[in-house]
């Protein structure tokens, strides 16, 4: 890849900057320029609905002059002529999200973003389709680039340009392409953000190296995933950090039903899609008893696996045990194992050691954040074959014939080889529209150069959006039960340190 | 299709013979030529290896000369090239399917079905070639066909011809290539077969049709399917089975875990194959609390739906409510459910005028054994747009913009839209092949002509034969133990009569 | 005790005969005289609501004669004032066993027992009391005895003497009280039965003897428990029985109902009561995986236990795997349980090998039919100390201060520790009241002098009575279907071999 | 009761301090004297164990000089005699609270409470016991009371006292004898108190009231009660709190373990014990969807009930939803319940209204923490009849005959109807332990006047400490981990906001 003239154009300002985002984990210790895209920016992504695409044409979409109906061309896509495929299947998400369309009926009078300027570096699926248009009905004008070069629905990009969004993606970019679409969106003639959407942080990367003037006309950063978070969390320590940011990744709703709920429905899906395993008295063991683990571990006992579980959290442990899951070392049950499942967003908690000693068969996948639980690299030996059987499913070949099925080369099985439900993605998505809004009409000084989470209040109406979805119907506090309980009629209801 | 010498050769041979058949659960009352295909013949399947076909060879089978690395051309197949590809698909299914192995290596000296010659009629699968590979070492001879035109795995059909089985089955074959293939099986020079392994009975009725003097030689019929046993039952309540037959379907072993463990794990699968959507809150009504009715109410409460059931039979209403499912008339709740799924064996579960009070984004689906559940017909009226969104998945879209999803046109869920463990299949695999070992054996007398169920002792055997993929350790009753129970030690240990 | 003159009434009439019966499983070789009352009939019971029992009066019933408030004597029961606190004790029983309830309201015309003679011989609590009234009200008149010297609710007994049922039984009877009650039942005086219900075989073990001449009359019998079932058919095998007989025992409502469901809720409530374990987290062995294992099994791991299962029946196992439960050798995981649960209904499946190698403080109790699966009587060794620390349980100590926890000396748990609920006593009694109707209305020829199951259409029958206690609501099949699946609208439904 | 000189001696000393304890939530506008014992003190209670009580023995314990067998006379028991029968319950109790006996041999040598006096006031159980012989282990001097007049286990006391505990304490206590046996712990020469163990608060506001000068002396209170702890709250908050204070009710031990997974086991036994309710099938809903409703949930739907919440709160709502619980209100659902179970924390949550609305024989209780739930007073008229037909359980009669079900007269279920198990009981003992241990041994200036969450490290010991009670395996981090991560090796593991 010839990235020679972009590189420059993202390198590190000094060796102070170079400190502060080397501190994120990372396997190299010499962060090389072509790293600079942040690794979730290059995940494999199993994207549902890219019927459409064929390979015959293969120019470059930056070669491609489009013009979407109304005249505009101020958009890059694959192929504008795809828009209506695309907007059939934003029609369909949409019914698994109606919390946005509430919202977008709700703030109908009011538009509380009318005057916000959005750029935003996001997958771009139906499902941010969804998110985006509801921005744009509530007001904001929008501009967005995605966050990662797999993961983009061309059908879906079409369609977003097709009504004037101003989108810059498609399936298979280059990093050069990457780069090229998030400066697209920021470097614009006669139109200055005032929004960040970010997710994963390449987009705050890019204005804080490139643009940093920018920044005085930010009102505030939204940034969803662990990594961008974490840098932003790392910018605020430097002192670095000059607009407000809203974490949305650590938010309630985001943690529990994400990571909880999401996770006891994909771990079932991304085995059988791969595999075609049946889950009934097949022994499993799961690394790790945080939400991830908790939804693997429950989806997998339903269906009649014997499971067992690791952990270094003995508060975690205790709770596996009450669960009624035997809490092991990993190494006194490797032997006997069908399936081995890592979520704990730690490295090599599956060693080559481990995997040696695997039963013919054994599966093992990762449902935690990165691709460094299992020690994909360690197999990459010359005594061993890999043998691709499936996409995303590889045959690791010992001498003696046994056989080790490895999932997604240890990437994260749920991104890679299932579908998450747009139910689970409304919830988020809902979070990021009312954090924009949060940050976009907050009074001054109600937030500083920091980064916060949503208010408690704003949760629980997040939640709420969603509990029509289920024909769920609230009790509402009398008076004089409010006042019993000592709250407001309207919540918040619990204390910021509710556990749920 | 021009089928009109085919059909004369298959024509009933007279009016009683008609008349029995006719018995039998149709559609229309006059058995039309056509339909001597029997309907499970022509269901669609979705056939999970079919890796390697390209469309690009139009060429058929029949027309096309082929020879194994031996010099045979005793087969007809797709490509005898692509055995290698199937071979690997062999080798994986045998990993979930010991039993048949262990099989192998137990009668490895004795070979009981030296002499035997097995014409067999069944889905071409990896699994099923793992069937007639253990029948071939067992000393069988075997010549084998397709009992369905879509279910064939052209690798695998590839890979049985190139050791040597006569395999006449390809995915695609018209209904006089159907026949055609049986014909081959049956009718060679030089070879006449003494027993028969069929799955829906199209071969015995061939045979029944066209060759009856070969059931001089049959020593017996082992059938697998409710529509096959079916029909020996009504052949031998007409005096008509000429030779003793053994029914695999209602052998404790199928019943109880082919319905209940595998649509246990299928419904899941293929819900979320097709539609992606997310089990939790969602409110689904499974008509029928049979064995398929119980697997799919316990995977759906498992993962947080909500579900409710309607059942005719008031001891399996009985056990609903004491599982925890509300016993409602679809009518009752059609119209706030999020998901209808049929389970009944029975016509007409689900009704147009059901399906007009559906609310928008209804999944409607048929986990039962026949495409009757769903009144599909009823929806091809003009008013109702058609929509298909993806491979097996139709909205169906009302005047008013409601939408109703229905999978795979009301036919079989599992076997349209997900796959089957091989170890589900192993279960049943191994019930024919000890089933085919008891008929060829039996000393005279031992079976007349009539259906029967395997013996209990073999049910257990088959079961035995299964727990070491669990590593699963049985217990030896003592001798003094055995005689207070009034039991051989080796089994079996239930009265026939017992429910399980 | 003294019982010489009794026991000769009782003896055996002729060698075969003792012969027939020893046949039936006993500990000893030599049946004792003081054995012919059937074990059951001693096992201890809890009954629930004794509550006005005062140990005041030790007065045995026999010697203080008593008048109901119509001034009848003709019944003997430990105090007839307590009559109105029994007459509640029936009545909250009552709201349980609806389905009763609502058999006496159909039979109301009818009177389909009327005319009919009973002789009867059962627990007497509030649940048979529920029972016996439904009879009265459906046309009979009845003579009861209680079938254990235990279990006997001494308020019931009154409030079924006041309304003027001829019944005979107390808490607490001799063994010759036993007899005498059961006689006093079938000797009186202007009064021959025509029909026996009984439960464990002594009434139907005690006409045989004492009073063969009654079966000229008796219409049938009609048993409900394993023992007595196991008896007639004893009787039936060496030509002996002389009356049709309905097993109630093994009817579907009773096995699938009582047996699972029941002990579900009852293994929960029996090891709380005694021990207050803690079930979270707690390592259990199930001995045996039949209906009653599968209830305690499914109940445990619900609760967060962590369950293994020993079988010794391959397909039982094999269910165990597909539930999730490892299937063990009890010698493999002794060491390592919280508590061992038997449910086999063999003997000495606990031996005191596997009760010196149990660890300190494991649990021991008995689900299954008798006291021989745990060998209690090897406990009651000079080493080993015995501490009874509340009623039901004790600490047997080891020399080194080991303690095993064992409820109820080894004993029906369910029995002894817990209390059943009246809805499934509700199924069972129906039942019986269903086979007592079938057999006095047969037309001559349809039953002979064999052992029957009660018709699957009176099965469905009972079941649906129960339905409303779930206000669940049946569909009806149409016109259409039924013809579809060649089923009668009104069932019933299944075949005979139907596994549930 | 005659206390005219007791409540001189705890009448508030002001008006102010009247105020701030009168923000806490009472029934009655004006606190009456003979209300300042909390209403903890005086809520019903199940104690399990006080089998030898006899109640001939009618002196109070005030008037009968006692001695111990080492001629200690420093104790107030009901009978010193029962020491031994006490001290076996203690035994039993330690088998599950192992973690408090690996504590005491872990600090052998160093004694980390050598030179602490404790003065404590909670319930005196055979699990208090263990808690109290824990810190004499680690140390330290106690003097203890009873939080509760019923709840004292007399033979633990006198156990207490025997090994020289200074207890005063039995069942059945006036409210005068609460406060002088409190005030005997606290006031009594030649020993003062310097760490305060409190349950309910009753004893930290006595020393307030009587004794501030003890508080120069005091290091730390450990408080476990909502109560206690929202007392000790208000106090920070209105500048009173002059010594450091911790939260040991907040404690995730205590939130997570506690409450889910005790409510989960013990709202079945409460059920069972007093009803002999089946749960298969029944109709229930909770109110309210916190740690408590989640424990009752998941347990009544795991035995087969059919659950609907209610809830104020989205997220928790939300939650209901994704677990499979219909939400609902309780007025659309009253009408056709089984069982209504309140877990809410407020007040009149079940109206009577409502009430009026139930079926016969719905069963009403609660399981939150405080008795205001269900509006019980408003039962109490002149048309409905209260029927009390078992310890706890009532029936209330509506002038048509229809029978609501009351349990433990609206009091909390688990205390007066269930027992606790005590490993859980373990965990917040333990949690104490450690509290009074840091609280003690902390260098100056780590805690203020205020109230303190233990730390997260410890919160992770009490963790480790109760795992070998599992058999579970704790993994530990290697070096390259723990710096991946961030962590220390040794925890803590978490950052301080996770919601596990």
């Amino acid at each position: 890849m010839d990235d020679s003239d972009h590189t420059q154009q993202i390198q590190f300002a000094n060796q102070e900057d170079k400190q502060e985002f080397s501190k994120f984990p990372t396997k190299t210790g010499r962060r090389s320029l072509s790293r600079s895209i942040s690794q979730s920016s290059t995940d494999s992504y199993s994207s549902a609905a890219s019927y459409t695409d064929s390979s015959d044409d293969e120019t470059s979409p930056r070669e491609k002059p489009q013009v979407n109906s109304k005249g505009s061309s101020d958009f890059c896509v694959k192929n504008i002529k795809q828009a209506e495929f695309g907007r059939r299947e934003i029609e369909i998400a949409e019914q698994d999200m109606s919390a946005l369309i509430s919202l977008r009926k709700r703030a109908q009078g009011e538009k509380p973003l009318a005057g916000a300027k959005v750029v935003g570096c996001t997958h771009i699926t139906a499902q941010t389709a969804v998110l985006i248009e509801t921005l744009v009905a509530l007001g904001a004008q929008c501009r967005w680039a995605a966050c990662n070069i797999y993961s983009t629905q061309n059908e879906v990009a079409a369609a977003l340009a097709e009504i004037g969004v101003a989108v810059f993606a498609w399936k298979g970019e280059s990093e050069d392409d990457f780069w090229w679409c998030i400066d697209r969106c920021v470097n614009t003639e006669g139109w200055q953000a005032n929004m960040i959407l970010d997710d994963g942080g390449d987009l705050t990367h890019w204005v804080y190296k490139k643009y940093p003037s920018v920044f005085k006309k930010i009102q505030g950063i939204v940034e969803e995933s662990v990594t961008g978070v974490h840098r932003l969390y790392q910018l605020s320590k430097a002192g670095k950090l000059c607009v407000p940011a809203m974490n949305v990744n650590d938010s309630v709703t985001k943690q529990k039903f994400d990571n909880l709920y999401c996770c006891r429905e994909s771990i079932l899906d991304g085995l059988k899609r791969t595999t075609d395993v049946m889950f009934g008295g097949k022994q499993v063991v799961v690394c790790g008893y945080g939400e991830v683990g908790k939804g693997c571990c429950s989806a997998l006992k339903a269906l009649g696996a014997i499971v067992c579980v690791t952990e270094i959290d003995p508060i975690c442990a205790l709770q596996a045990c009450m669960d009624g899951f035997k809490v092991v070392k990993l190494n006194e049950v490797v032997r006997q194992m069908d399936m081995v499942i890592t979520c704990t967003g730690n490295k090599n908690v599956v060693t080559r050691e481990q995997l040696d000693r695997m039963k013919n068969g054994c599966i093992v996948c990762n449902m935690g954040h990165s691709n460094t639980e299992i020690d994909v690299a360690s197999l990459r030996t010359p005594e061993l074959t890999w043998e691709r059987v499936r996409s995303q499913v590889d045959h690791v070949i010992w001498p003696d014939g046994k056989r080790v099925i490895l999932l997604a080369e240890g990437r994260l099985l749920n991104l890679s080889c299932s579908t998450v439900p747009s139910f689970v993605l409304s919830i988020t998505a809902t979070t990021q529209a009312l954090a924009l809004i949060e940050l976009y009409n907050a009074p001054e000084g109600r937030y500083r150069q920091d980064v916060y989470l949503l208010p408690k209040k704003m949760d629980e109406y997040v939640a709420s959006l969603h509990l029509p979805n289920f024909d769920a119907h609230l009790t509402e506090l009398s008076d004089e039960q409010a006042k019993y309980m000592g709250l407001n009629k309207n919540g918040p209801f619990k204390p910021n340190y509710y556990r749920y």
